[in-house]
């Protein structure tokens, strides 16, 4: 049985890049279904391949072959490293790409890449993607385990991700990750936001907790439980991020009105 | 037996959106082929996908699962369907992105999709397509009946697709897709256009019926029939988009001269 | 067997062409799979599109059909050809787009395509990739042998490649590419670039040769060899291209000082 392979980078689709990967993959491992997750990463925006890869690695069937190649300290002394997790596997540097997967469930291996069967004769400096991630991530489809890869690590690198707060009737935490519709996603869990009654975001408030984004005028921004259950910033049939000129980092404050929490004092100050 | 599956999207390739689905179908129907159509669709653009999805559904063969989630409707009142036109099938949000499919060919089977059994457990008010659309193409791939999602129904939301017409010796039609080249495609027939002297756009006149791009200067405005037998205003290595500041709707004159129509009187007003 | 089929288009993936090239090679190879390789290419840039193909062609394995359609002179009097090449299949009209194929390795059969049996029943002057390409592509898929297709030819389309030179203690070349990255990507080969104590381009210096990005600081210009084997002109974390205000045919000046080079004067001269 061949495992199927996902591919995640930031390599754009104007270059030979991303097919040079397929390539060196098609010809370890001719039958393994390889799925093109996304190539329009921002260049070296590790933050936003760690959020895209949190989207997807779990509803792909266990044995899939995640392989993510984003990749701005290439041939430096990160290490290339491949993970188990949940019976999925990640073939990734180690440069915090995994946080998202890695903070959500321990893995069951973790290992450094440096079985030098299992990559291309010559590695270059700068494209191990194509040299030393694509051979790997083909031989694990090909039914090697990770452990064949290189000695076992425990001290993966993972990338400073910030907890949102609740502080009387308030509950605060910030922008994680625009997307492509200018939705402005925010670390906020759905369970925290029942029975808000404003969302403040860039000295706006954005009135209280709806539905959905035709629960909106058009053009008018909202707040709203999202696809990963996180409070967003959106607009309808518009950018929320291009309207607030907000990004990634984004302070944004719930607020549960005076009755809403016990003991919760009146807070009349805007943000 | 498997069947193929392809994916239209406007969720772009730098979420992690377009995986999350194919990562759903994986689960479902591991062995369908799934073929990227377009993820590039303008954000909401019901119409640029109804015209994308007509350029190909049907030149793959019978069978194939055709998923359209362009859907700015998504979590409100709008209902999802599954058609079978032509031996295809089709899983879309009812908003008019099948439009031009339906207007071409009868279907021959038309169902909400409303069986839970087909879906995934948990449904979000902002993403059907992981949820609900890529569970019911999933389904559909690995063999059950489209009957077997939902109720039939008999009335589809179609865009309203306005008709070139003809008046003495001149036929008035307007631009319906601005594609990647900048070329402007409108909804007049190539059977409309044999022996035009003269088309315009604009307030411009951009010349006779040409065969192809090639037949005009570098840089030259042409009109010629382009691959989907509709007349096509294009610009030669060039934008005719951005060189005549026009998009879609854009109204365009076809002039046949005081001969070539019966009857028809010379007019000679510019446009 | 059927073999695997690459897509390297300039179509992007906002309107419905590439799927159309995959409806056609569906109907007729169900089996194959079809890669796509990049479809950013852009519009009508044989020799971007000759650079991407170059990056990956001959890592996919023998039998692979690569198709390519970057073809501005469509419907004019350029030719439809088919390529064997160690063993790989390509299919492309015949503008330059195999030049570095070509120049890299003498091809085993190079024929025209003009097989009626292999086409659609109607080719449109505006899409051949549609109508003929895409066809050839499958059948060859299938099976058949490019000789089937049509006549041997043997005077392909050739885009002029300059070559660097040597002179003195320099080398001189020029960007023959710039990627995503702004990454600009030169003629002059690895062996040549050893011992280099300075590389020059528009006007500036940008240090020695350095082994990877993260050699420079964020933001910092630098010379490498890139994982073509060929110097690059790269910033850390930073487009070059953006930064120097330099594109393909920019001159690239390496510099070995006054000992390198056996006989080579001291040049003092600045550029």
């Amino acid at each position: 049985m061949t495992r199927r392979i996902t591919l995640l980078t930031d390599f754009g689709t104007a270059d030979g890049y991303v097919a040079a990967i397929k390539g060196v993959i098609a010809a370890i491992a001719p039958a393994a279904p390889i799925d093109d997750a996304a190539h329009d990463i921002p260049p070296g925006d590790v933050w936003a391949a760690a959020w895209a890869l949190a989207r997807y690695w779990r509803l792909y069937p266990p044995e899939t072959v995640h392989l993510v190649v984003v990749d701005p300290g290439v041939g430096g002394d990160r290490r290339p490293i491949v993970a188990e997790v949940d019976g999925r596997l990640f073939i990734a540097p180690d440069n915090g790409v995994l946080t998202r997967v890695l903070a959500d469930v321990a893995p069951s291996g973790l290992f450094l890449i440096e079985n030098e069967r299992y990559r291309r004769p010559t590695v270059s400096a700068t494209f191990h993607g194509r040299d030393l991630f694509a051979p790997a991530a083909a031989y694990l489809a090909q039914g090697i385990a990770p452990a064949e890869l290189g000695p076992p690590i425990s001290d993966p690198v993972l990338l400073p991700l910030r907890e949102p707060v609740r502080s009387g009737n308030r509950a605060i935490g910030e922008v994680v990750h625009v997307d492509r519709f200018g939705n402005l996603i925010t670390n906020l869990p759905a369970a925290w936001c029942r029975g808000a009654i404003e969302v403040r975001i860039a000295g706006r408030s954005v009135g209280p907790l709806r539905r959905t984004y035709v629960d909106a005028a058009p053009g008018e921004l909202l707040a709203l439980v999202g696809s990963a259950d996180l409070l967003e910033v959106a607009a309808r049939d518009a950018s929320a991020a291009a309207l607030l000129g907000a990004g990634r980092g984004e302070t944004v404050i719930v607020d549960f009105g005076s009755l809403t929490l016990p003991g919760g004092a009146s807070h009349g100050e805007s943000v």
